[in-house]
C-alpha cells in the first residue's frame, strides 16, 4: 500500500534562524506586529510503498537520517497521513 | 494569548519539483526505492498573540498572501496548535 509521509525538517531551537528573522521582520514592515519567533524549515512530502504505517514511518525516517535532515542544525518530525 | 501557528508552503501540484526530483533520486541510490513522488517545500513556525485561534489563523492567512507563499508557484496550509 502506498502511504503519503510528511517530513518537516526544522532548524533546532537553540540555533539562531535568519531566515526566521527576516521574514519577521518584513511582516512587521506590513503592520503584523503580533507575529513573533518565526522559524523556517522545509517540509518534504513523500509516497511510500509499504506494508504497514509503521514500516512507512521508519522508512522515513531512515530517508531523514542519510539524506534529508543535518543533525547538527535540524531536528525532524514524521507523520503518516 | 500566544498560538503556535504552523504554515506549510508547498509548489503547486501541476508544477514540476526538481528539488524533490533530485531528492528521489538521491533515495534510490541509497537503496530506498519504495518512495516516490517527492515534493519539496517550506515550514514556518510562528507564534501569534490574539485573541482567539480563529484570529491567529486569520492573522497567519494574511502572512502567507502578503508575504510568504508565491500563488503562482505554491499554495499553503494553515494549522493552529
Amino acid at each position: 500500500m502506498t502511504y503519503t509521509v510528511q517530513i518537516k525538517v526544522m532548524p533546532l531551537k537553540e540555533l539562531l534562524d535568519p531566515q526566521g528573522k527576516a521574514i519577521e521582520g518584513g511582516l512587521q514592515n506590513l503592520g503584523l506586529n503580533n507575529v513573533e519567533d518565526v522559524r523556517v524549515g522545509k517540509n518534504i512530502s513523500l509516497q511510500i510503498n509499504a506494508d504497514t504505517p509503521d514500516q512507512a514511518k521508519q522508512i522515513a525516517e531512515e530517508a531523514s537520517k542519510k539524506l534529508l535532515a543535518n543533525p547538527v542544525m535540524e531536528y525532524f518530525e514524521v507523520s503518516v497521513n
